[in-house]
């Protein structure tokens, strides 16, 4: 079930009303890192572009989790598409989500109706993955989107509350504990966050409760967490994370959750009410791509220049594209979704004017990932750096990216007053988290 | 349905786990502006204070407009109770709906379990009152909690967004167009906020649309704007609204809407889809009150110094408050709820050491509404005014009202940047408005 976008039943638009012109048409699907600056950098060049996303904003995912965690608002880190592209000429936003595309007929089937397109580009991203497990993703709270930030934002701030009104000591520690699966960046990040909380605000906000006996627990099926960063960065962050109090169970893959506790594939079990789930993505693609295009974690593969058809081109997570030096695809990372886009601007003209594309080749920029206050940990690609050092680079790569002066400025005060005042102020329950464990088709939380 | 702070089926919470003490314990039931300060208040007298609300935060009312109209992020508005009273001692939030009441057993039953107190103090505030119009109740959004204020600002982007999938002239006009029913100071400044949108963002956005048929339409069955102010100040309103493009209708009551059109009871007919009722509230009394102390509008009847029972207690919109200068009880207006919250901690000291208590007289300290940039209204005791010295007076006064140094620091921020930048960046639709229309059962939004 696609977006309607108005509550009036009747609206059922059947064709995405875009001008027909002499220009050839690209229509870009998702408006993440890939799809973004695929847009952006087809500005002034003679194609029309569509972009369908099915927010009418992009998101700056490297900082959800301070969503979740109450340190940002959605404003901060979201920036409405129709502002980016206020002065982009020929450029068509409609929100809606693709439900599967027709290459014979150069369509794309949508919640808002058909599009025909001349070029389809396929930035549709990641979505996360259970890997079969449904019990767990039953349970599970993901942090793909912010709706689902939010609500983990909520979740945890009601777990807290509900422990107030338990007279049963494992059951309060049970509503106080969580468990991050996955200590990839997104895992880390999170972990030092909530560490943060634990320390600082939850003792104030909640006296009657030992915050002590709140545990925060990280799974990681590697040897080592950030086990794509440097062992220098490995060992740090865990050190950082073990200081701050966050309990790191290595070489540890989970394989079922029932809402209460965690068990691994060793037999270890871990306690806590919320499990999230950062433990790995999968790409995902729409309906109607060739299936022998589909590989394992629903990448699609495409040649040197993003092509899996003679018009249909795929970048970004979803992409899979192999070369000498990633036989395996390259990784799905925000940076590899950033150059693939621009990449593909010039590539496109290029082929319109039947001209040779450029083969794709990433540029390692390094990469970098924060556990708390003046903690972070930094692989450039010729130097590596940890502490405080690394934490002001950290947040200054960080801000720079974000879109737009009033981000910017908005997520630079926040930082500083939090850093300043010890201060989580965004702890509010705006929308209680309701998810229905009982049922056995259960409820799609990010779509409330 | 209570809120269950937790989603996991089995957690049945049946007692309010509060130390008991040898204090006297006052519950406050509603933490608005009455409960707030009644609870603040009391703070270093010798009894024990338990606030019970349904949200883990105060939200200050008067800037809900800005919310719905992409002006202001939660955050800005709203204050976690927690951080409120950090350092306050024998002071208990919990996070609950309470149900019903029982004075014989001076128990109050709540979505959390049950909770005795010695002194039961309502301040559980108002409702909308649809005035028994069931068909215009399920097509007509309200404003008087964030939920609601977040679903409007969605529902209208949305509608927006759908506007350019239709072919059809009027049902894209419809789409855009807006009714506001009532016109009080929440009626006049949503629509001079709506104007500003239409004239300064909404264009940009949506080129493809001819925003100039959007329209905005004020419904008020007074025959000025603005009531309960000076003539002066419904003169100027008036003029300023009609000066940004607001269609005012006086002298008119909405009878019918169907999710398209109004029915006035004239006759007149209004076009547009989305209806915000700002008409007129009622009290949100508990079950438990005896009925004879139940009027019209819901309101619970208390004497001069707030009581309808021997040790319960009701202040702010919820209470009907009757004396000499108010005839009609008082009007619910944040300063009366202040007024009778300060005054209710006085008093509840006197009334536990056997000492008379004081009547409550309502002090005016004037009242005031904003249309749009440089444009407000403010009416003192002795003077009143309209204009750019106004507006400036409106965002002062508002400023420093707000809770802690965060929320003036983010409001203040955000109210210069979108007056230099005549902007609203948070045009966000984060959780898309969904409601059904076509159940007898209307979902309840708020509650998603």
């Amino acid at each position: 079930m696609g977006i309607v976008p108005t509550f009036d039943p009747n609206f059922k638009p059947t064709r995405v009303n875009i001008p027909q012109t002499n220009l050839p048409r690209i229509v870009i699907v998702g408006g993440g890192f890939a799809g973004l600056n695929l847009a952006r950098s087809l500005r002034g060049k003679s194609v029309q572009v569509v972009l369908i996303d099915k927010h009418n904003y992009h998101t700056f995912q490297p900082l959800l989790y301070q969503v979740a965690t109450a340190g940002l608002e959605p404003d901060s880190i979201a920036y409405p598409f129709r502002k980016i592209f206020k002065h982009q000429k020929r450029f068509y936003f409609r929100m809606g989500e693709v439900e599967s595309i027709d290459s014979a007929s150069r369509t794309v089937h949508t919640s808002i109706g058909d599009l025909s397109y001349d070029y389809l580009v396929l930035a549709t991203g990641s979505r996360t993955n259970f890997f079969g497990m449904n019990e767990v993703e039953r349970h599970a709270m993901s942090m793909k989107e912010i709706p689902e930030a939010l609500d983990i934002r909520s979740l945890m701030l009601q777990n807290f509350e509900a422990a107030l009104l338990s007279d049963q000591l494992n059951e309060r520690d049970g509503l106080m504990s969580v468990i991050i699966v996955g200590g990839g960046p997104t895992g880390t990040e999170l972990a030092g966050a909530l560490a943060e909380l634990k320390r600082h605000i939850l003792p104030k906000d909640y006296p009657d409760l030992d915050v002590r006996r709140m545990s925060i627990n990280v799974v990681e099926a590697a040897p080592r967490v950030l086990a794509a960063m440097s062992e220098d960065a490995s060992k740090e962050a865990l050190e950082f994370l073990e200081n701050m109090g966050v309990d790191v169970w290595l070489d540890k893959r989970v394989k079922s959750f029932d809402g209460h506790q965690a068990v691994c594939h060793d037999g270890t079990v871990i306690q806590g009410n919320t499990l999230i789930w950062a433990a790995g993505v999968q790409g995902n693609p729409v309906l109607g791509i060739p299936e022998e295009h589909i590989v394992a974690g629903q990448r699609v593969t495409v040649d040197a220049f993003g092509r899996f058809g003679e018009r249909e081109f795929a970048i970004g997570d979803v992409a899979n594209l192999v070369n000498e030096d990633w036989p395996k695809g390259h990784p799905m990372l925000a940076q590899v979704a950033i150059q693939q886009g621009k990449l593909l601007a010039q590539n496109l003209e290029r082929y319109i004017a039947g001209k040779d594309m450029k083969p794709f080749s990433y540029r390692d920029l390094g990469s970098m990932a924060t556990v708390g206050r003046n903690k972070a940990v930094v692989d450039l690609p010729r130097f590596r750096f940890q502490g405080a050092g690394a934490w002001f680079i950290w947040m200054f790569i960080h801000v720079i990216q974000l879109i737009g002066f009033r981000n910017k400025l908005v997520v630079t005060l926040n930082w500083m007053y939090n850093y300043f005042r010890y201060a989580r102020d965004i702890r509010l329950i705006i929308r209680p988290y309701r998810k229905s464990v009982e049922d056995e088709e259960f409820v799609d939380v990010t779509s409330r």
